[in-house]
C-alpha cells in the first residue's frame, strides 16, 4: 500500500483569465509517483474530471480507499510510476487544495464566493502549466477522462512544444446542447437552493439541498439505461411492495439519495458551478473556426478512447476529434470500447483502457 | 373555432384504492366532442400524459391556444368528431378539476396536501370508469401517449368486455430505472423546496422552484439529443459570446429556464408527486406474473405506436407489448415512426398518427 501525501505550490506570478478579470497567490495542489528522469521527459499529466481531485492514485494515511485513479496509476499499472513520473493537480475552481471559490480572496480578506471570476478550461490549463514548469518537467504526456480530456486537447493545442502524447478518455470538443441542459438543472437545483444565500454559506448552512440533486441528475448521465438497469432494475429498496408513501420505494431511489447525501459531504456547490460552467464554454470549433483547424498545429500522437454506452459524451464526438485529427494527418489512435458502464467507464473498464494505453505509450517509445 | 367547456361529474360511490384507503366525493372534469351514437358504441376516451388536463381539444372561450391534442381530435382529424364520440378526463390527482391534492377534503374541511392517498395507475382507470358509466357509454376506444399509454393497457385489461380498440403511443409497460430516477430527481427538487413545506403550501408561497426544476427535467427527457441539438445548437442566447456570470448563457438554458417557470402558473406541486409515483408504481409484469399473462384475456384490438428517437420510453418496450400481445394471438398493429422529436413527437407528429390511427379505425369497422 503506497502512502502519498497531497503537496501545495503557491504561484506568485497573476493568472490573467480569459475574462480579462486576474487571479493572484494562486494555490495548486498536487501529487507526484515515481520520479522525474534526468532529461526531464518522462512526465505524464493526468487531469480529472468533474468532481475529481489531485489525489489520483495510492492511499492518504489512514485512509480505507485509494485515489480516483487507482487501478491505472503504479507500478506495472497503464500510468506506470517505475517509467513514468506521473503528476495530477486539483483544478482551478476546485475546492480540493486548490484555489476556488471558496479560498479566502487576498483583497479582501474575505471567502470568495460568487465574487470568484468565472474561468474557462484555457484558465485551469495555464495554473497547471506553472505547475509543470515548477517541477521542471520539459516534455509530457496528458492524459484524462471526460473533462480532463477536455483540458488535455488545450494542453495539446496550447503547448504543443512540451506535450509528446495525448490521451483522451470518454470526452468531446464541445458539449451537446442536452449535456449542458443537464449542467444548466444542475447548477439551478444549487442557486435554487435558499441556503445557497447567493454565494454566501461558508459561515453558515451549506445549500446541501441544492447540490444533492445537481449530484443526482449527473449520476443519472454517467451511468446509462442498461447499466441502472442492471444495477438496480425495478427492484424495491429492503422490500417487495411499494409502500403507498413518498419515502424511497426503488433501489435506484435509495443509490441517488445516498449519492448525493456523501457529495455534499466532499464538494463545494460553488465549485459546481464554476467548473460545470467552464465545462459548457469549452468548444474548440467555436475558438478556431472549425476542430480541424484546433488541431492544425499540434505536433502530439493522440490515442482516443471512448465507450458505446457513452450517452453524455457519445462515441460520435470522439469520432469527431479523431477525423479533424486525421484530416490534419497528425499521429491518431482511436478505440471505442464496448462497455456497459456509460461514461463512467472510464473510471471502471481499467484493464481495457491499461492495455491500450500500454501499448499506445510504449509503440511511441521505440 | 370550436368552442368547448369543461363539464364536472360528482361520483357517489367511495372509490377504493389499490393501497386500502378510500376516497368520497371525487369530482371528476371532463370534455366531450361528438355524439355518442343510439349504439353507445362510437366513444373514444383519450387518457391525458403527466401533466395534461380535459381540455384535449376546442378552445375555451377566450383562449387563444386550443386543447392540447387539437390536432388529433375535431371533424375529419384522427379522433374524427364527425363519428365519434371523443371524451377526455382530466386525471385521478391532477390540479385541472378532478379531485387531487390540492382538492377539500371533505372529511376535514381543508386542502388534503399529502393526506391525500396514493394511487395507482389502476385506481386512475377506476374513477374514468365510473365517468364512462355515467356517460352511458356501452363500448369504447382507448387511447393515450406516454401515461395515458399505460392507462389504455390498464382499460383493455381490467374492462374487457367494454373495450375494442386500445391506441398506445410512445408507452411503456413499465418505467426502466433511468426514467423512475428522473422521476426521483423531479419528486427530490419539489421537497427540497422550503415552501413545499411538507406538503401544506397552499395558503402561502408555492414550491415553485423545486417544482421548475422538476419540469426542467423532465423536458429534458421529452425532447432527445438530436431535437435540442436542432432546436438550440451552442447558440448563445441573445449575444455571440459568454458574459463570464451565472446567468443564462446559452439559448437552451433559456428555453427550460422558461419551460420551467410557464409549468408553475398551471400545475401543483403535490400533484407533480403523486402523478409521478402512480407512473413509477405501474409494472404489468410485476402485477400479473408476465406481460404475456397481463393481455392473456383482452379481446380488443392493438395499435401500438413508439418513435425512434423516443429515450424516456425507448423502442423496445413497445416492442415488447407487441410481442406479449402477438405470443397471446391478439389483434395487434405496430408502428415505429421514424421521428428526431423524441418521447414528445406524440404530441407532435400528428400527420402520421393521423394516417394511422384512421387506417386502424377505419379498417376494423369493417
Amino acid at each position: 500500500m503506497t502512502i502519498v501525501e497531497t503537496k501545495y505550490f503557491q504561484i506568485e506570478d497573476v493568472i490573467k483569465l480569459d475574462s480579462g478579470k486576474e487571479l493572484k497567490n494562486v494555490q495548486v495542489a498536487y501529487e507526484t509517483y515515481g520520479t522525474l528522469n534526468e532529461n526531464k521527459d518522462n512526465a505524464i499529466l493526468l487531469l480529472h474530471a468533474l468532481t475529481g481531485d489531485a489525489h489520483a492514485a495510492g492511499y492518504h494515511k489512514g485512509d480505507e480507499k485509494p485515489g480516483w485513479w487507482d487501478d491505472m496509476v503504479g507500478s506495472g499499472k497503464a500510468f506506470d510510476t517505475d517509467k513514468y513520473f506521473v503528476i495530477c493537480s486539483n483544478m482551478l475552481g476546485g475546492c480540493k487544495g486548490t484555489t476556488g471559490p471558496s479560498s479566502i480572496n487576498p483583497e479582501t480578506g474575505k471567502v470568495y464566493g460568487i465574487q470568484f471570476p468565472v474561468f474557462t478550461t484555457e484558465d485551469v490549463v495555464k495554473v497547471q502549466k506553472k505547475l509543470i514548469d515548477h517541477l521542471g518537467v520539459k516534455k509530457l504526456c496528458v492524459a484524462g477522462g471526460s473533462m480532463g480530456g477536455m483540458q488535455a486537447m488545450e494542453w495539446a493545442i496550447t503547448h504543443k512544444d512540451m506535450v509528446t502524447h495525448v490521451i483522451i478518455i470518454a470526452s468531446t470538443s464541445r458539449l451537446s446542447a442536452q449535456a449542458i441542459a443537464f449542467n444548466a438543472v444542475g447548477r439551478n437545483a444549487i442557486t435554487s437552493d435558499p441556503n445557497w444565500n447567493n454565494g454566501n454559506y461558508y459561515d453558515g448552512e451549506k445549500p446541501e439541498k441544492g447540490l444533492a440533486i445537481a449530484r443526482m441528475v449527473g449520476h443519472i448521465t454517467y451511468l446509462c439505461q442498461e447499466s441502472m438497469h442492471s444495477k438496480f432494475g425495478r427492484r424495491f429498496q429492503n422490500k417487495e411492495a411499494p409502500d403507498f408513501h413518498f419515502d424511497i420505494d426503488f433501489e435506484v431511489e435509495s443509490y441517488l439519495a445516498h449519492q448525493g447525501q456523501v457529495f455534499v459531504d466532499r464538494f463545494d456547490a460553488n465549485s459546481y458551478l464554476y467548473i460545470t460552467k467552464s465545462v459548457d464554454y469549452f468548444d474548440l470549433a467555436k475558438k478556431y473556426g472549425s476542430l480541424e483547424n484546433a488541431f492544425s498545429e499540434t505536433d502530439a500522437k493522440f490515442l482516443i478512447m471512448c465507450f458505446s454506452s457513452d450517452w453524455l459524451f457519445p462515441s460520435y464526438q470522439s469520432k469527431e476529434i479523431v477525423n479533424a485529427l486525421m484530416r490534419n494527418k497528425k499521429d491518431v489512435s482511436f478505440c471505442e470500447i464496448e462497455s456497459p458502464c456509460g461514461h463512467d467507464a472510464f473510471l471502471l473498464e481499467y484493464e481495457t483502457q491499461t492495455k491500450i494505453i500500454k501499448s499506445f505509450l510504449t509503440k511511441e517509445q521505440k
